[in-house]
């Protein structure tokens, strides 16, 4: 059994717009699913305002703990669009115009269209990598362990294919699910904790749903270990039967 | 002119399943809309993972910060559910069976019914007061200024009903959305940022989508005074209007 390896995340999603509720955040879910599947783990995510010493403070807490930390948003043209002038302060690193961007955008815009505001999408602190956007052209970045990606879900996710290409990846979590149905948690709460305890390779999540007036219950047992994984699978598979057989009213 | 006043508040979602993009989040858009409507300012959030250790650091990083923390998710009766716990650690109050919830409990269920799965939705913080679930009858709880509540958004969004009533609220943030439909964000970006410069009374977003090939723009005023939010639009509008009649191709 070789040991499974971990690679950390976190996600910080950068914007006055979700705190406000105006903007309903989709990317955290997007890049925690994606990253799972190539074995890089989304361990913490953070929401904060388009103000730099939060974003300059959350991104520290962050880089320092994650193996790599993807920023979310703030680095468009307008005055509101401060997620580079933050990571820079955050690393300590002068900010500037970086030359490639400048080259790349006075392909697309004659001169006089190059307004100050789209240089702004220039900026970044020295040193930094670009991630390219097939999208809008105008680039991602990444310095030390930080992606500096866009906030436009679509633009995301195309940073984010290339993103990935610059991280190293660990063991991939195995996921099994398991359809409880109807079977109520707190009919099972007291065996599953108990498979759960005999399964420390492994985490089981017992997760309801509501939906016309009545709960549906689905177990997912996650692990790195394949075997493990099966294993718990199988006990939490038994139990349910178990239950199912006793013919009692769930 | 009166002053503003600003009541804050920080969401807290816990839960593996939100982290590995399993679920995805649906509890803080609606809280933040929510809150943002009766006075209550949300300023940041963070997703944490079903550890004691991080959902106590978490909560006692937002509780010192802001009037009030919401959390959602982990008080239902599966192992995974150790929110209670954790809400009592951070506080240094014991954790036990409330009464009450028992009570309530057996109304429900025959004594060999209420399993000690489903007695671990009794167990809360000393001290706590109990958040109304109209859903599944299980409350929530209050302790201090934090605010447990379920993570399933039906019920969260119940409990979160009565939640409020023990809020107290702030000025309410004036909203004014203006379309800038096609016109791109580099052509207005200068502009908008002299714009925001001469309105230090309210922010200014400027908010991308990306749709069909395109992108369609969105700006949006907010403040807490209503007649600097009508004044700095009527700017936006003005310099939109401006642009139009350039009769350049946007």
């Amino acid at each position: 059994m070789s040991a499974a390896t971990n690679v950390t995340a976190a996600v910080l999603v950068i914007g006055d717009e979700i705190l406000s509720g105006r903007t309903k955040d989709k990317n955290l879910g997007y890049i925690a699913e994606y990253l799972g599947q190539i074995g890089v783990d989304v361990r913490e995510a953070r929401v904060v305002p388009d103000v730099e010493a939060e974003i300059v403070a959350a991104l520290n807490a962050l880089r320092s703990r994650y193996d790599y930390v993807i920023t979310t948003g703030g680095i468009g043209p307008t005055h509101d669009d401060i997620t580079a002038d933050a990571v820079g302060r955050a690393f300590g690193l002068p900010v500037g115009e970086d030359p490639r961007v400048i080259a790349m955008m006075l392909e697309r815009y004659a001169p006089p269209d190059l307004t100050p505001a789209r240089r702004r999408m220039a900026r970044m602190p020295e040193g930094s990598e670009l991630i390219e956007n097939p999208i809008s052209r105008a680039p991602g970045f990444r310095i030390g362990n930080v992606f500096v990606l866009a906030g436009v879900p679509s633009v995301m996710q195309a940073m984010l294919d290339s993103a990935v290409k610059a991280m190293r990846t660990g063991s991939v979590m195995q996921v099994e699910s398991i359809e409880a149905g109807a079977v109520p948690e707190g009919r099972y709460g007291d065996m599953l904790g108990r498979i759960a305890e005999a399964n420390p390779a492994v985490s089981i999540g017992s997760y309801p749903s509501y939906k016309d007036g009545r709960f549906m219950n689905q177990i997912v047992v996650r692990g790195k270990e394949a075997a493990a994984v099966s294993e718990a699978k199988a006990a939490v598979e038994a139990m349910l039967d178990a239950i199912r057989g006793e013919g009692k009213p769930l």
